[in-house]
């Protein structure tokens, strides 16, 4: 089944049902009063919430008109967001750019960040800087959101805990990374609110996009009207969902509702921008100026400023949108 | 007014209204479902609540016998724990302990990380570690709960949104400080869940307890039978809590319930362990050790280890507590 969360005035919204096709929602508001209710009593509220998209999907139920643009992000704010480094080739190409002092790749253990969640960016809805000379990035993910997790989790109960599945924007100030890395307390305030997919969808309704713990989808990303990515979020995987909620629950459990992010998404590939038609492409742009310095000798591709929009869209075989797009207008804080 | 949250196994608990000398509650149940509820509309709540308190307190309702050990922490998820830097004296004790690869101190800006809020610990619940080999440290901390705050807010306004205050003990794994401080992502498996005080308090309530934007009273540190330390919060304040917002807001806004920390409470003088009865002593263990390195040439306090118990409270000019104590044994994981 997908669900959203729909703008009602209040901080955590109203839960709707989504059909298949993304056309249509049913009220979900009998259910749980909002969607990290229904995953408190995700065993009570389950079984009711797919009948009602099964409801919904054969027609047995019309439903209204889904339009993304009432949508929050489905979790409008979480108990805990935590993003990993799932892709050894996003860490790779923009090491030198991050200030790490540690030259050797993390590829034993994958690093995690503990990310706000307090108050989550709508899919629509803007994407407020306080100034324009702060370098902002989009990094396109795969994110899961999780039921409670025990401390040292074994990969299948890892698995299993898995809730729902969906990507996210997890927006990047670059100017303000090294500083924060410096600082040596972690990234703050280089990470500003993050902005989620429309809709989140269980795995059993993903089929054979979802399988070995990964999102099986091309994700695409256009910066007004170009594209700048088109990467297959389950290829070059280093480190699965299960392999990141392993790490995470190292020295602590995961409350329910905890989003995990799979980090920027990556596949290995010698484009630049512009990107041809079957181009592969680049989950940020600190990856595509990476590319443009080894290749052209310096960096062109700007990062995004006033006035650009971004979109990112999981789409399946037939170029069918999975979760709804993220798409954001930058605007600079008044 | 005090507020506590009860056990009521609901993962948000049961939010009553504590009387000034922490014996008797009131129900706060019709009046919000719990605290994030009552902060969400404080505007309606907050004079309803402190109705309720006022008749507690003058003995117009009797109420029922306040029992620490069944309280959760007031907020026993949040949407938002942020760590400050409040106190110079114990970043520069610690420095040397923390892999830091920058040895100016941070005395222009504050430090901050973003902490795990999914899973607070109770006051009373134990502390569980995966392994008695990590160096587990007690960090006694003041911290504040708040209401709304915009990107870029003044000070006034960040004073103006602080809707509770309370102490924490924001647990570390010294250990694994290093590593995490290392990969360059910050703090993740060093700090596992951070415990509260069974009460928070509105800042009119504490009186001259609250006072410039900081917490004016001792905070008292015993582990076992041993006094540890009894630093004065609102001594040897570098970065005030309106200091620590203003800086939080520096590029995103923060949702309501967000709970900020003050850092480890460091006042400095050349004590070490054990202590003298008017000595000050340490806001964690890893700054006594640094001390003992000093004077003695190696540190003799160890970390905790199971069967521990760390007490940290509060206290007036009377001795009385005043946000109750969080009295913790330490176990290990089963």
């Amino acid at each position: 089944m997908k669900l959203a969360t729909l703008r009602n005035g209040r901080p955590d919204g109203h839960l709707v049902v989504v059909s298949r096709d993304l056309t249509r929602f049913a009220s979900a508001g009998r259910v749980a009063p909002n969607l990290q209710g229904a995953l408190d009593e995700w065993e009570r509220c389950a079984p009711i919430l797919r009948a009602v998209s099964d409801q919904l999907n054969n027609g047995e139920i019309s439903g209204m008109t889904f339009d993304a643009r009432e949508a929050l992000a489905p979790l409008p704010r979480a108990y805990q967001w935590i993003d990993g480094s799932g892709y050894l080739v996003h860490l790779d190409r923009v090491r030198s750019l991050k200030g790490s002092i540690d030259a050797q790749l993390q590829d034993e253990r994958p690093l995690l960040y503990q990310g706000g969640s307090d108050s989550f960016l709508a899919p629509t809805g803007a994407i407020v800087i306080p100034s324009d000379d702060l370098a902002l990035d989009y990094e396109a993910e795969a994110v899961v959101v999780t039921g409670p997790v025990p401390m040292g989790v074994n990969r299948v109960d890892a698995s299993a805990a898995i809730r729902l599945v969906g990507i996210c924007n997890d927006v990047s100030l670059r100017r303000l990374v090294v500083d924060d890395l410096e600082n040596g307390f972690g990234f703050f305030h280089a990470k500003p609110a993050t902005s989620f997919s429309p809709v989140f969808v269980t795995p059993d309704e993903l089929g054979e996009a979802w399988g070995n713990n990964r999102l099986n989808l091309r994700v695409r990303i256009h910066v007004n009207e170009s594209l700048y990515g088109q990467p297959n979020a389950g290829r070059d995987v280093k480190f699965d969902f299960a392999d990141l909620l392993v790490a995470a629950t190292r020295t602590r459990e995961l409350g329910t509702g905890t989003i995990v992010g799979s980090g920027t998404i990556a596949n290995a590939h010698d484009d630049i921008l512009p990107l041809k038609h079957d181009g592969i492409g680049f989950g940020c742009i600190a990856e595509a100026r990476t590319a443009e310095k080894a290749v052209l000798g310096k960096a062109r591709t700007p990062f995004l400023k006033p006035g650009d929009r971004v979109r990112i869209n999981a789409v399946d075989a037939d170029n069918r949108s999975v979760f709804g797009a993220i798409d954001q207008l930058v605007q600079l804080a008044t």
